[in-house]
C-alpha cells in the first residue's frame, strides 16, 4: 500500500511509492566525468575569462591573478543585474519588476576537479567560509530580500560547466519556497512555543529511533527526510537552534566540511556517481532574528522525472521509502 | 535588463531574462517516434495486456475486446490504490495516511499513434469526453477531494509508452498547487468581487491588447501566461466564467478539441516536436459551486532544466518572453 507523507513544516503531502520500490541499482544517471577542457574558464590560469573577481582566496599576488584556492566572480550570462532601482510598476491587474539582483559563481578549486565531493575536507570547508562571506556582503545592499547559494553536479541537474562551483543569486523578493517554510514554521512555533526544525532533529536522532538518520555529529545531523520528494534526498541541519547559516564561523565551516562531504560521498557510493541539486535554506535578509527558523541544506538526486502529476498537483511521489534510502546510506561507506 | 514578473492568482514570481533571450530554434528537445512496438499495451487487440478497463467508447463487442476508439483502464502501476481506507496517523510531530485514490489511464486512440496533435479534431473531442466521464465518475467516491487529468508526451517529459495517452489521479487530499490556485482567487475575489481568471482573459483578449494571444475563438482564448514558468508555456481557458471543467458537454469537447489541436500543432512547428507535459485544473470534488475559480488547461513544453536556484527558491527563470513566444506561436501556421 502506498503511503502519503505530509511535510511538517510546509505541509507539502508526497506519495511514498513503496510498490514501484526502487533500490540504488533501479536508478542510472550517472555522471560522466569529460575530458578536462582545454577551454575550462574557471580553471586557474584563464581568470580572464570571468568577469573580474568579487572574492579570492589567495595568499599573494595581485587580484585576477592565478594562485587562488576559491575565487568568486559574477555570472556572465546573470539571472539579475547588480544595476539598477526596482522600478515597481503595474500592466492592468498584472505587477513587474525590473530584474534587480546578484548572481554569483563560487569557483570552488583552481583545479579542473568536477566532483565537490573529492576536495579534501579543509578545501570544503574554505568554500563553505566563501559562500557565507558572500552572503554576508550582499545583505548590506538594501535592495535585496535573499541570497540562495545552490551548487547543480552534472548535466541533467542543470550544470553546464563541470569545474566543481556553485553559484548564488540574491533576489529583491522572498523566495516563495523560503516564505512557505517561514511561514509554516511560524504557525509551528505559535502552535507549540518550539522551532519544528529542532523538534524534526530531536525526533529523527532520538536513541530509539534513527531510521532516517544518515549520519549525526555532535553538532549536525544529516537525514533522509520524512516527506522526501525525491529518492534518496538528504537534509543536513545544525541540532542546535541556528537561524542564520552565515552567522557560522570557521568551527561551523570545519565540522560540516566533514558531514556534508560524507554525505556526498555516500550518494555517489550508494548511487554511482548521480547528478544531485543542493541549496542552503537560511534566514531573509530583513528578517534574521528569530526563533522558528533553521537554517539547513537540501541536496536532492536528480533520479526520477518530474512530470505533468508533479507539475499540476504539486504533490511528488517518491519511490523509495526514506527509511529504506538512509538505511542504504548508513551502510554503503 | 531582466524582468520580475507576478503570477496574478498565485503570486509567484519569475525571471523573465531577456538577456538570455531564446528563439525557438535554440531549444532542441525533439520527440522522435520510435518505431510501432510490436508490444505496445495500448495498441488495439491487446486489452488483456492492460487491467480490464473502467470506460470505453465501442460501437458493439464485448468489454476488453478491440473495436474501441477511447479506452480507461486502470494503471498498472498506480502511484495510490483504490481500495482500503485512509487510516491517518501520526509518528511523532509528523502525519500520515494510507495511500488511498485512483490512478487512471486513458488511451486515446486504438492505432499507435505517438501524437496527439495528430487525432482528428472529432477524436480529440471525444477523449476530452471521457476525461469528463471519468472526472464526474470518481467523484462519487467520498474518500476523494481532487481530479487531476495530465498528459506526459514524450520520454524527457516523463511519458514511459509512446502510445499517446493521458492520465488520471484523484488524491484524498487537495493538492497543493490546486490549493494555491483556489486561494489566490479567493483572496482577489475577496478584494474585486470578480474572478482573477475571467478579469486575465479580459485583459488579454481585449482589442487593444492581444500580445499574449496565441488563439482565440468564440468560447476559449488561448494565451502564454504573462508570468509564464517555461519558455512556450501556454494556457487554455474558457471566455466565460466556468468553474469545473467536467461540467460541459458535447459542445465545449468540439470547440475545445479544436483549440486545443491548433495550440499543440503550433507548439510542434515552432519547437520542432517538443516534449510537454499538460495538466487540467478544475474545481476540487467538495467545493464545486463558487464564483473565484475558472477551470484551465496548462501545457508546459519541456525545454529548459530545472536547477538548484528554482527547486530551493521556488522562483522560475524563463528566458524566452511571454509576448515573443506568443507571436512565434501566432506567426508560425
Amino acid at each position: 500500500m502506498p503511503e502519503l507523507r505530509k511535510d511538517p513544516v510546509i505541509g507539502r503531502w508526497v506519495i511514498i511509492s513503496t510498490e514501484r520500490g526502487h533500490k540504488p541499482s533501479d536508478f542510472t544517471n550517472r555522471v560522466e566525468p569529460k575530458k578536462a577542457e582545454a577551454s575550462c574558464p574557471f580553471c586557474a590560469g584563464r581568470e580572464g575569462a570571468t568577469p573580474p573577481e568579487v572574492l579570492a582566496h589567495r595568499a599573494n599576488g595581485p587580484a585576477n591573478s592565478a594562485g587562488w584556492t576559491v575565487r568568486v566572480v559574477p555570472n556572465k550570462f546573470p539571472a539579475l543585474m547588480v544595476e539598477g532601482d526596482l522600478a515597481r510598476r503595474g500592466e492592468g491587474l498584472y505587477d513587474r519588476m525590473n530584474g534587480v539582483g546578484a548572481h554569483e559563481v563560487i569557483i570552488e578549486t583552481p583545479d579542473h576537479v568536477p566532483d565537490f565531493a573529492d576536495l579534501p575536507e579543509e578545501r570544503i570547508a574554505e568554500v563553505l567560509a566563501a559562500f557565507r562571506a558572500r552572503l554576508l556582503d550582499l545583505r548590506n545592499d538594501k535592495r535585496l530580500r535573499y541570497g540562495l547559494v545552490f551548487k547543480n553536479h552534472g548535466e541533467a541537474a542543470g550544470a553546464s560547466l563541470e569545474h566543481t562551483h556553485a553559484q548564488l543569486i540574491a533576489t529583491p523578493i522572498l523566495p516563495k519556497a523560503v516564505q512557505e517554510e517561514i511561514e509554516g514554521a511560524r504557525a509551528y512555533y505559535a502552535l507549540k512555543e518550539r522551532c519544528v526544525f529542532c523538534d524534526m532533529v530531536e525526533q529523527e536522532t532520538a536513541e530509539d529511533n534513527g531510521r532516517r538518520v544518515v549520519r549525526a555529529t555532535a553538532n549536525y545531523a544529516a537525514i533522509v527526510p520524512f516527506a522526501a520528494r525525491f529518492p534518496f534526498e538528504c537534509w543536513i541541519l545544525p541540532r542546535r537552534h541556528l537561524p542564520v547559516f552565515e552567522a557560522g564561523g570557521p568551527e561551523q565551516d570545519r565540522e560540516l566540511a566533514g558531514v556534508l562531504r560524507d554525505v556526498l560521498q555516500r550518494l555517489n557510493a550508494a548511487l554511482d556517481m548521480p547528478p544531485y541539486n543542493l541549496v542552503i535554506h537560511t534566514s531573509p535578509y530583513r528578517d534574521i532574528d528569530h526563533e522558528y527558523y533553521h537554517w539547513h541544506i537540501e541536496i536532492m538526486p536528480k533520479l526520477t522525472k518530474i512530470a505533468g502529476f508533479e507539475w499540476g498537483s504539486g504533490f511528488y511521489i517518491n519511490p523509495t521509502p526514506p527509511e529504506e534510502a538512509a538505511a542504504y546510506l548508513r551502510e554503503v561507506r
